[in-house]
């Protein structure tokens, strides 16, 4: 193995290790090459109104492709080939022959390769994941490139590791008394079989290439299935993954692009195949616990939660309160990280100016996340664009239902360079915690309500319940109180949801950093896997140790 | 922690990872108390016809006990403390508050002194499982004294690496251009919940050790429900616990033993209790089919399988059949390893003397195992006695549906120390591979099938899929061709089931060693679980991260 991929794995693997700040591709454009931005958007265009032909796949039965960008609100009428869940299993199952057999060295090599090739194409990665899914530029180019990346990187660098954990051989001598009874044994890590990665439509290679590189680099061919409406991006990582195989030999089929569409789809058609073992699944609770129902399969699932923000004492309202705005308003609360539930008591808040009320505390969040949607230079890249329909019209359902509780209504908010826009800022609505109705089910959108609890403990109580129950991927808490800090971490940590603690300025609770932050715990109904812990790797495989005597 | 103990734990988690010879405690009585044997003897039967009294737990309904000696076939009286499931449940609810929130540093202390408590016992634990299960002495004290602590060693050491995998606090900060951004971060392993670990009649120490202190290690309050005719042993165990966690001022209850009868079982309502959380089962394929099915829970099993031998050619055919029969033999084939099926072609075997015939292998085996069994320095010992009456009839009825196709009947082997013993020799029946109903299934006991094959080829296909469709365990070959080696290893391997390779003298495919053979490779029908790899102690908890401004 060439030395300098070794020492970048190894690097990775220690960061994980240490849990500091680590990251293998800068996050900010300027790092990259000067007119990247402008070749990338070209190379983005370029691919407009075509059959997307860089995948090595034959025999497709025909071209598809239903994206819009929620920009334009337009079609992309980028076409990808067809292919029957038939033909996808039949090819990966020859592909696995070849790749089953294929060193970690080789692997690895292989993998590392891909993930350089992507960085070469961030930009255009970048402009595609803006115009399918709505995230602002920056989100695009950084959850696309090199967050994504890194994330690959991260699973791949644990992959490594854990492969080379055992020996491949040894001598077993054992002293039997009189003579020596000497068996020499080997140990092998078993793909488990064909892995299946289903995308999601709001974020389709952040979550998507963990568990692919997961499944490939434990030596699983492996197929792509993106959300119908998110495929550029996945696509070109597909490409260049592909490319990266036939560099080095080997098939491009050890991963494919499946592509269907809403009307005909054929995920399930893929899953409950015999010869898939392993499935990585992104996207709403109901399709994700038919996925977890399957028997036979090796699933990691990060499905919906519902996330709470537990509001007590602060040092700085202002400070809080555009901290929250930030953090509800980005991609327009589309990401499964950002906050939907505000718990405050109807105490109000403690600051060091003496109490500030309930109603306040509502009127200070709505005002904050008024004054950001509305500020010309931050709002619409802020918000970005609403990926779909279905969440437009969530949030003016929940508006209705909400009636005189809405303390700020949404609102539509011009994007100069792209006036078609679908946008929807954050809806802020003040509920009592007995409307459990309205507040306690994931409303996944720019959907805030600021819940009137009882007390402090009634909105720690009520935020773990709601872990514990519809499952949770962060809990943010605001405290100057110490022992009450302990006692949310406790409780939530006890239904397995991390805690952060009084984030304001540049830190945000809907950030989960690569080689330092598990995102989700898999311990509570968000999902049952959590990247990157060690069995996020491990169940992929199966060690099986074979013995002969002399 | 007490340097020692660090020591000890480390030594043993680099025996894992070196997979070469360990042992922590020796495997011979001869190297323990030399009065070991008669005061072992003394304690055991002063436990006889007494209720047992050494648990420390309080508000027993009553007591119960339905042990019977498979060698005296008598029952052996003891009568243990009766609880209710809800009762069990909630004392395991109270101790896990105490015992989540112990350091990993005093629960590896607590559980090594355990461990060291138990060794001072390996006599006496090797008469109560000889006089539970009908193993031999020899084998009741290997397989319940030594080389269980051994397995439990394995597990916590493993356990104590992994959650010491990640550091408990860190500061992460990330340059921001014109400013650091600082987080302080914490990660913690959090214990799933209540952990239930169900026993089987014939191993009743050395399969439920390791998943016992796998998930005590790992923080979780723990219930041992033996099966109702082997529960003597495991209750020794969990009384030495007890003591060793009270030595440590920690509640007794953080292990509790719930003992239930045949007609009265409580392993359902513990097992579907929401408060339980994880679940090892060692046993039949049924009822472990039913453990795995339950939702929400974490689940270790060990269930049946059918390992198959392939006899393709020898070097020393007398050597071979020798090795086979004392591997049918041992414990009359009542080991989860032992082999059932032998598969030879029906052109023979090939030996340096030529081609031996079908007929003549059979004959070969048979007699080889009546030479055994009609040994008076080896037959009684190795084979031990039967454990239940439904094992014995399984023998019957084998025989009596094979018909002329037995080449040695099962014989009542008489034990001079124990007139009165069940004991049964292996039978051996010879069936044509196209005889399915007969040796395609599991029939546990001493019972031997030798299949007629169309080819060594073919002896390797149904090898593969026995093992695929009904799990194994063990799969051995005799072949002194290198390619074809090669083939059965790739074969067997991707079903999930290692080899072990021309065994012979005073190696048997029975027996896996801790710290370096995997115990169930998890991967087929014979079970989800594998001893010791990293999963069988990291799907016990779940990393939480938690994340601090300022």
């Amino acid at each position: 193995m060439n030395q300098s991929i070794k020492e970048r794995l190894e690097a990775a693997y220690a960061a994980q290790l240490n849990r500091t700040y680590y990251s293998a591709w800068p996050e900010s454009p300027r790092a990259y090459a000067e007119d990247g931005m402008a070749q990338g958007l070209s190379a983005f265009q370029s691919l407009l109104t075509q059959n997307f032909t860089e995948l090595f796949q034959e025999g497709s039965l025909g071209w598809l492709g239903e994206e819009v960008s929620p920009y334009m609100m337009t079609g992309l009428g980028v076409q990808y080939p067809q292919f029957s869940a038939d033909a996808l299993i039949s090819n990966a199952k020859s592909a696995q022959k070849v790749w089953s057999k294929t060193s970690a060295d080789t692997r690895a090599a292989v993998l590392l390769d891909a993930l350089d090739r992507v960085a070469l194409r961030f930009f255009e990665v970048a402009y595609a994941t803006m115009h399918t899914t709505g995230q602002s530029f920056m989100m695009s180019f950084q959850a696309s490139g090199p967050h994504a990346n890194d994330r690959a990187l991260e699973v791949l660098s644990m992959a490594y590791h854990e492969l080379g954990r055992f020996p491949s051989d040894v001598a077993w001598v054992k002293n039997m008394g009189k003579f020596d009874l000497t068996l020499h044994k080997n140990y092998k890590a078993i793909p488990k079989g064909i892995a299946l990665v289903i995308g999601c439509s709001t974020f389709p290679t952040w979550n998507t290439v963990p568990g692919l590189f997961g499944s490939l680099m434990t030596g699983n061919a492996s197929i792509v299935k993106p959300h119908p409406k998110s495929v550029l991006p996945i696509a070109i990582v597909v490409a260049e993954l592909q490319k990266a195989l036939i560099a080095a030999g080997l098939p491009a089929t050890i991963v494919q692009l499946g592509v269907d569409t809403l009307d005909q789809p054929i995920t399930k058609a893929l899953a409950e195949d015999d010869a898939v073992k392993l499935i990585d699944y992104t996207g709403g609770s109901a399709f994700g616990d038919y996925i977890e129902s399957l028997s036979g399969k090796t699933v990691f699932t990060e499905k919906a939660g519902v996330n709470s923000v537990i509001l007590d004492s602060v040092v700085d309202a202002t400070a809080v309160f555009g901290n929250l705005a930030f953090a509800a308003s980005l991609y327009s609360g589309q990401m499964c990280t950002a906050p939907q539930n505000i718990f405050v008591s109807s105490t109000g808040v403690k600051t060091p100016e003496g109490h500030m009320s309930y109603d306040e505390v509502v009127a200070g969040i709505a005002n904050a996340v008024k004054g950001l949607a509305e500020n010309p230079k931050m709002g619409a890249g802020t918000l970005g664009a609403i990926q779909n329909d279905i969440t437009s019209s969530r949030v003016k359902s929940v508006e209705s239902a909400a009636g005189s509780g809405v303390a700020l209504a949404s609102m539509n908010i011009v994007n100069t360079e792209f006036p078609d826009a679908r946008t929807a800022s954050p809806t802020v609505i003040a509920v009592n915690a007995s409307d459990v109705a309205q507040w306690k089910h994931e409303c996944f959108g720019p959907i805030v309500f600021v819940v009137k609890t009882d007390s402090a403990e009634h909105s720690l109580a009520l935020t773990a319940s709601c872990a514990d129950a519809l499952g949770a991927i962060t809990c943010s808490c605001y405290s100057t109180d110490d022992v009450f800090m302990g006692e949310v971490e406790d409780a939530m940590n006890a239904v397995f949801t991390p805690v952060s603690f009084n984030f304001t300025g540049a830190a945000f609770v809907n950030q989960h950093a690569a080689f330092s932050d598990f995102h989700v715990t898999g311990g509570n109904p968000s999902g049952n896997a959590s990247f990157t812990d060690s069995q996020y790797v491990n169940r992929r495989f199966v060690w099986v140790g074979n013995r002969r005597m002399g």
